[in-house]
């Protein structure tokens, strides 16, 4: 069993988040889900709706995969050191650190992508990037894997890349039977990125 | 403007309701989002995480566009008459109700959808579909438009109905540059659905 720690901040973006949980959470005897945040009341995401955060930052505790989603509140939370010595520590004791969107910069501002593979947004490519100069961002790509990091693309990129991280720790089967489960067309290639060609990237 | 009443209950399916979200809420002088739930308190999902409401059915506001999610938390809301009471009288008073996944049944139980085409998940169709036998079941189909009602199969296919929604009241141009922004490979055609065939429908 693997517990997920998927991260919400003000301003996150909701499928960034949900799309991926959806995903594990389609495997409830392999992943368990927390949402971890700074305090405890209720988090707004940059759409509105409001997550209840299970777990705090201060609360210290371990898991196995983390989930940090994009959204319009990463601009403050790239000068958030309680969030990003946080995600520094429990990177380092995590199996894998995933994000989705823009939530790239924020790995690469806790200093854990550089000399690293990786890929965020493509329409806050030249924002998203420049947290992180010692990245090697991927302009092409649905998603990166970089040994334990996976960075996907936009929103919806999120979902691809869970299937994929979900594949690497059990078997592709089963990551294809959570799409059939999710109705979901799943795509398979991470270098098949139209979105990049449309962003002029 | 228009007002999106998101419906949550406990066990509700998290990318049923969050896909179709992150589409409105990407046009946010179109859309405003509203969470409703019978309580106030926050609503766990069948996955876990939880969402905070930000109106309960009690207050008697209006919305727009309803938007009803399925998850296994369904087979308790279909004997709920407290919110199937409220999801006729919001429904009437609404431009469009729609549903993912399992919601459809619910709508099929507030009385919507007899006589109408409609459709639901491909995984759960003869319970599903029992809930409302004078509603025209449509097994092969992505999503199914019938006058101010739109249906969509499983989970992620909420995401292409939510975006040919946007496009009824915006325009497909509108719809499109949304799918790109949330970097989404949105199915144009409802009647592509290739998870009837797996499901053997």
């Amino acid at each position: 069993m693997r517990k997920v720690g998927a991260v919400i901040f003000p301003g996150f973006e909701l499928l960034d988040l949900f799309g991926p949980l959806e995903m594990f959470g389609l495997l409830p005897e392999t992943f368990t889900l927390s949402l971890v945040a700074e305090g405890q009341e209720a988090v707004p995401s940059a759409q509105g709706p409001r997550a209840q955060p299970d777990e705090t930052y201060a609360d210290g505790a371990s898991y196995d995969v983390l989930l940090v989603p994009g959204g319009r509140g990463t601009r403050q939370q790239v000068n958030n050191d309680i969030f990003l010595d946080w995600l520094s520590a429990a990177s380092q004791k995590a199996e894998i650190t995933s994000s989705v969107c823009t939530g790239a910069p924020l790995l690469a501002r806790a200093g854990l992508l550089d000399g690293r593979r990786a890929t965020t947004n493509k329409l806050a490519w030249a924002w998203a990037t420049s947290q992180g100069p010692a990245v090697l961002w991927q302009p092409r790509a649905r998603w990166v894997v970089d040994g334990p990091f996976y960075t996907a693309s936009g929103v919806s990129a999120g979902m691809d890349m869970s299937l994929a991280l979900i594949a690497a720790v059990t078997d592709e089967a089963t990551a294809d039977q959570v799409a059939v489960w999710a109705e979901y067309n799943r795509q398979h290639d991470p270098s098949d990125d139209p979105f990049a060609e449309a962003a002029g990237l």
